[in-house]
């Protein structure tokens, strides 16, 4: 039997990403040309644009507009980080339920996902057909089930490619550079600047993400131990990097940091870290020349940069959590990948329940890491299908050796 | 007649560029082909390398390389910030005595032409026949007589991208968030940021150069104009943004700062004027989401990035330089650039006296600003064909009015 007929609500929530908008285009399109949705609405700033009944009424809009839209950086609906209170889910059930709302898709991460099985509880308990679709969405790449999510690609693609000219600047104009990379408590971003190593000597020379303790000692060690080898050092560090003690570095700097409704730590928009860390490695010398840089949010929205994959898999996971609500069997989930290829790299996709991605989130795989402060050949394996062609370099160095 | 023949020496000197490396293969490129310059020397580190006579041998570097090294960033021969003595250039001359140097190719910004210039004055002096010749690179865009500089093109496509993503992430979760520019004394790169705007309401809101004092009463006003009217704000600040007193904000920031040897403030690799501006914003309200990032060397470093326009100009310079330096009547000069287009963009190129360039820099010019804290469209227009076709975007915002 075919899914009931009905109008759908589209939302996008969490931080932005350089291919969120391709997910949101692959629903809009793929509605348009499903026989159960008859007006798809897109909330405004994900919850807050369906308490508020802000809707935009997307049926209907040109391809050529929406070709543009998918490849612009962000939330073109507005995202938000709230994070709905039960009695919120109920009020987003009566909105829907008023506007014969039957579909409710919600692009994001972990929190999303979670929003999104509040929502689909609280109306069965009520007992209306409301059937919600959670599409993946980070750069952290850190959701369960998922072999990699939407977003994280087009991110690692940035972080790989700065690290790589700063590797080039740090060796053109050598010393000891920190480079603090988004990631508040998984290392997938920052181990994927692991891709920036073409030869021997390298950088990044060392990677600290924050599935590994670090301590101020070792820190120092560390750096020594690479300047002495190569006259310079560059080092890739998660912004949520931990002490031995468990806590993060940040929270050590900054006693009055800002907490969002999530209770998650403001670590981004800072160059507290990278400063700190610059201060700390002043201790292996008076005229060191010590720099770092915070890469902040280009590394989520920098335009015209996305990994193709990575953009293509978005337009995909769209279209697919429309196709999966046709199936009246299908009441909830969230549109996953899992790997196929054995040489080649591949896909396939499936739904896998709400709560199964829902809330917690993974960290980078033990085998990822190795040495403490290294990053394995499994996870340059695993990355690089996923960041595309990266661009053509050369070295002097292969020519005068 | 026709020139001396002889070796030659090339070096790269202060902050690596997108496309400093079309410049060095240009020269490469020529010097094989030209009938005066027997062997092609690279200095690593610039005048270090010269003092060291720690030479690359450049001559029959193979062509697939000198591709690949000439779309790589930062400087491939090493880069220096050491600014010579008159008996460095003293020893320098010497060593190109003993080389039998005929010919010194030199690539950078106003110190590394001064350098050339006393380089060449003291050869002169005792009467050894050195053809001295600069090659313009700078991403701050502040050479005289030059009406553009190679670097800056693709440091301004990369700023204009990184704030028009930046736009869209601001207006997907709103807020004030101040994004800090490279720029010491010029605010052309970060004027460049102005191509961000595509639509009313856009970002960046407000732009502020070097060239115009700030007091944190008229910073504060102007945010709160901005959020008043938007609901959001987003700012593009020079690093060397000046105080109405003429001391620069960081300066009053931070005592301890680090100089160099050319007595120029370090103001990169610190998020510290991008920290104090957003707590300075804080004063508009405790619950106000303000962030700020600070671009740093990715503005100069970032790979697969660069404009077309910049790296064709720069590997033109390079290859200009050789060629006016088979003139025996050219002892020396900079390889400059004049617009010579009027409905469509062309140049032309000249050689100027290194005294034309040396150190003094040039600012902003006073018309491609206003409103205090503005670009006009004048300055838009100067740009635009500097950074290329920028990517293509699009708003729901089109659809939805």
């Amino acid at each position: 039997m075919s899914a009931p007929r009905g109008n759908a609500v589209i939302g996008q929530s969490g931080g932005p990403t350089s291919v969120i908008n391709q997910s949101l285009v692959g629903v809009i399109q793929e509605a348009s040309q499903s026989g159960h949705i008859e007006q798809l609405l897109g909330a405004r700033h994900g919850m807050r644009g369906i308490l508020g009944e802000d809707f935009v009424h997307l049926t209907g809009a040109p391809a050529e507009l929406l070709e543009r839209v998918a490849q612009t950086p962000s939330a073109a609906l507005g995202s938000t980080r709230d994070k709905p209170k039960r009695e919120d889910c109920e009020k987003m059930f009566r909105v829907f339920a008023r506007n014969n709302v039957r579909y409710f898709f919600y692009i994001g991460g972990n929190d999303s996902a979670d929003t999104a099985r509040i929502v689909q509880e609280v109306a069965k308990t009520e007992h209306h057909d409301l059937r919600v679709f959670h599409i993946p969405k980070t750069i952290d790449n850190d959701l369960r089930v998922h072999d990699h999510c939407p977003g994280y690609g087009s991110a690692a693609r940035y972080v790989a490619c700065a690290i790589m000219g700063d590797n080039y600047d740090n060796k053109s104009l050598p010393g000891i550079k920190i480079d603090i990379v988004m990631g508040r408590d998984a290392g997938f971003l920052t181990a994927a600047s692991v891709l920036a190593r073409r030869r021997d000597g390298d950088g990044p020379h060392l990677i600290y993400v924050p599935e590994k303790p670090l301590s101020q000692d070792q820190f120092l060690a560390d750096v020594d131990r690479v300047y002495k080898k190569y006259g310079r050092c560059l080092v890739a560090a998660s912004e949520g990097i931990k002490a031995p003690d468990g806590k993060r570095w940040t929270e050590k700097i900054k006693e009055n940091l800002e907490r969002d409704a999530h209770q998650n730590v403001q670590l981004s928009g800072t160059g507290a870290l990278g400063d700190f860390l610059a201060e700390t490695a002043k201790k292996l010398g008076p005229k060191l020349r010590i720099r770092a840089d915070t890469f902040g949010y280009p590394q989520r929205s920098f335009p015209g940069f996305a990994s193709e994959v990575d953009a293509r898999e978005a337009r995909l996971v769209g279209q697919l959590a429309v196709r999966y609500s046709a199936d009246e069997k299908n009441l909830e989930g969230s549109v996953a990948m899992r790997r196929t290829g054995q040489a080649a790299y591949a896909v396939e996709m499936f739904l896998t329940p709400l709560q199964t991605v829902a809330r917690d989130t993974r960290q980078l795989n033990e085998e990822y890491m190795c040495d403490g402060n290294n990053i394995t050949d499994a996870f340059k394996a695993y990355v690089t299908p996923l960041v595309g062609t990266l661009p053509v370099v050369g070295s002097l160095d292969e020519w005068a050796k």
